[in-house]
């Protein structure tokens, strides 16, 4: 890692320690490009795909233009396989040019990735380049499909080959026909998925920024050619508002605009929203998510096969018979607009989210440490994730400040009742000042103590993540005061 | 499909017309094992996934024993990668005992598995089984491992071997400690997954029940040897009731104990949760759910290597210099009991359901077929999903009965309004009956019409999909009457 090495290493360090990541088979020994979420982790990541799905599609007002938008349109969801059938990659072009080139060291083994190569190490001699050493010999660049292969059936054989998605979106196009017929909705409209997607990276790096199974939040527009630049401009716009209303609101999110020369062929329009994590160099940002105006390539390609640019056309890449080298489907994904009574293949504009890396820069964009006052007014060191209350795993925690004279029962009793609403975390063990610093460490909003006055008088405090107030409340009230102040 | 097949055939179109359930790359031909869940399987899936997490994680009160439990206890989420170290697969004993035979026929190329021969069928001649038209020839029985195998880097390698995951548990185990020292819980604790699991079924049948990409809802629960048993008695009643409490009310359900010989070879106790799926024969049950005790079988393997019975005892198995074959991770999984003052290796209780398989038996319990009365008071069939409240993928439909005088913006204003809180399906297309009936397929448990009479006094009609009673009600009481009959 580059950039800002501490503070990317003390976020390493925290989603270990509190239970957000963990190295995937970390007992065996862990295994390059594979993470799993721990307790504390599955819940933040829940809480960002729900709010994506809420705020995309569940939740999405059907019947009226939202501010910015051509006009209303409906967002439904689909959930596809992770297995396709082969023939899907071959027709959108991912068999024959999603591949990296890679170049392996013959004296050490190591493998980079031939764009890599000026910020990679020797493995031997870290200061030096990998062919920098005296005795580095490297292989020329090869050319490597990053899509994981499978096989179906008993045997390895090329006719059973299949392969794990490198994107979501793919199960979208071919189900186009499929969501037009069965969900009463009409172009403009929106298919959306989350789902995992899988990517044989040469060298997967920075945590859980680049690795080899990942989880997308992908949309797929299908709108009318000539209002496909209006709906870019509308989805770019809206995605980059989505990020800012839970928490990224700091000069790190940026949106960049693709020059086009810098597009994928088939592209009218590309924008990056990106983020500067810290382990970039000053300056550099990396994507969270690609807006792009992808034309009508998708459905084309499942219609005629594996198109080509030629100069400025796209046509189907034949063989010397004139056959389609990797032939669609043959099913007409064209679409009849009875409101402007013409026939057109619709085009799509693609919002395109990693929610593993969504997930990283909230944490980044929340870490943060500050000194506070301990019981005895000494200023404390702490760490604390200021994430915002929807994406918070824990909202509340409830403690009794001692395990006994009633305080655990009532308690408890604060706790299923907050429970019916959030989630909730009872903690009876420890030191006060070490049960807050450990949900500091969570992002958890809220935290409740219930001490001897309670028992008196039936009020506890309140204390607050960010501003670690406390006050006196009365325990009926917490719902209500809670339910205010977290605004969700 | 045997069984009651016009009610499976049924079902299965229902699914698809409605935008439940299509064939994976359906535009390609399709691929045998693998499905997409449509715009209300979607939502429906997630529902039902919800529902599991609410009530088995998140609603969890971690504070006091539920009736029929030994004690109070703590449950938390994980989510792990697919692609794991393969030593994990190793060491639990699925790379040399997770396999299937299968039976080649060399005349027909066909495939099958070798203990559904006798209820298969020969593909040229269906009324014979394989092996009994007159030039069937089959190959002896083969062993098959149903692991997806895949390559991790750019070679096809054996060292780059890796597997698709067949259970998100083990995924579970190997953080076993991770949990332990990061979540603030102590046994008996469980840890819950949901994710995707992938088998190389030989003949993958019956629709979402036997398909080669899965969806799994898994626990792992954590005990003392010694309450493992009462343990084992609360799960298996915890996990039937919440079948029961989701509407799987009828004799169709079952809780069946396996037979000590029809057990693992680890399992001190396993009872499946099965379900008389229309596609199987008068009397025959699949299954739903398995609750196992799976003793400390899985922990020790992680730590020690592959086990392997001996006469009463599980032993590593070893090659002939005392190694074993499967090594684990060496590492101490005991616990150590503050309680009791004693280290074990934890007992394990594992309620494993299929959320796909969950699913189609909510819808097959769900379908039913009836007679209503249509405006002019004939009697017309109809098809209506009686799906619980909480799984229906819309909650309420609103439609206004024409599109002028102002009703569509009422009837908008009400879906704007109820959409506050559940998923709620606008639409003014097609004859009331029409869109009445798309609801009852839907299994949308509530419908709300404007017509000439809201305009005037404010009041709409609120129809019930089981009794389609319809009664006016003031549109104002809409979000209160209906949270009261959805009752979730």
């Amino acid at each position: 890692m580059s950039g800002n090495n501490t503070t990317m290493e003390k976020i390493v360090a925290l989603c270990k320690r509190r239970g957000f990541v963990f190295q995937s088979s970390e007992i065996y020994g862990g295994i390059g490009g594979f993470w799993d979420y721990g307790p504390l982790g599955v819940e933040l990541k829940r809480n960002i795909k729900e709010a994506w799905w809420r705020d995309m599609v569940s939740g999405h007002d059907d019947t009226t233009a939202p501010a910015g938008a051509p006009a209303a349109y409906s967002m439904v969801g689909l959930d596809t396989s992770i297995i396709m059938h082969p023939q899907v990659w071959r027709a959108s072009g991912h068999y024959d040019l999603f591949s990296d080139k890679f170049v392996d060291c013959k004296t050490c083994k190591a493998r980079f990735r031939a764009d890599h190569i000026h910020d990679s190490a020797c493995p031997r001699k870290p200061s030096k380049r990998p062919g920098e050493h005296d005795d580095c010999e490297l292989t020329e660049p090869r050319e490597f499909n990053l899509m994981f292969k499978t096989f179906i059936g008993a045997l390895i054989d090329p006719n059973a080959e299949a392969y794990l998605r490198p994107e979501t979106a793919q199960g979208i196009f071919v189900n186009f026909k499929n969501v037009l017929s069965t969900a009463r909705v009409k172009v403009p409209f929106g298919i959306a998925q989350i789902g995992k997607s899988f990517r044989n990276e040469i060298t997967p790096r920075n945590f859980i920024f680049r690795s080899r199974e990942f989880e997308q939040m992908e949309i797929e527009f299908f709108c009318s050619p000539e209002d496909s630049q209006d709906w870019y401009s509308y989805w770019r716009d809206k995605r980059v508002a989505w990020y800012v209303s839970l928490g990224l609101k700091s000069e790190k999110l940026q949106l960049r605009e693709h020059s086009p020369d810098e597009r994928s062929h088939y592209s009218c329009g590309t924008a990056d929203i990106e983020y500067a994590f810290p382990f970039l160099e000053e300056g550099e940002f990396g994507e969270l998510e690609g807006v792009s105006h992808r034309s009508d390539f998708d459905l084309r390609s499942h219609m005629e096969g594996k198109l080509i640019r030629e100069g400025d056309e796209l046509v189907v890449e034949r063989n010397e018979h004139g056959q389609p080298v990797h032939p669609g489907s043959g099913k007409d994904l064209s679409y009849f607009d009875d409101r402007t009574q013409t026939k057109y293949i619709p085009h799509v504009i693609e919002p395109s989210a990693g929610a593993d890396r969504t997930m990283l820069a909230f944490l980044c964009e929340a870490y943060d440490e500050d000194a506070i006052p301990d019981e005895k007014g000494v200023k404390q060191e702490r760490v604390v994730l200021r994430l915002h209350p929807r994406l918070a795993p824990i909202k509340v925690a409830v403690f009794p400040l001692v395990k006994k004279d009633g305080q655990p029962e009532f308690a408890a009793e604060i706790y299923r009742d907050l429970k019916k609403r959030w989630n909730v975390f009872y903690d009876q063990k420890g030191s006060i000042g070490k049960r807050y610093r450990r949900q500091d460490e969570s992002g958890t909003p809220f935290c409740v103590t219930v001490d001897h006055q309670t028992i008196e008088d039936g009020t506890v405090t309140l204390r607050d993540r960010d501003t670690t107030q406390q006050e006196r409340v009365k325990a009926s009230d917490l719902t209500r005061i809670v339910e205010e102040r977290l605004n969700i």
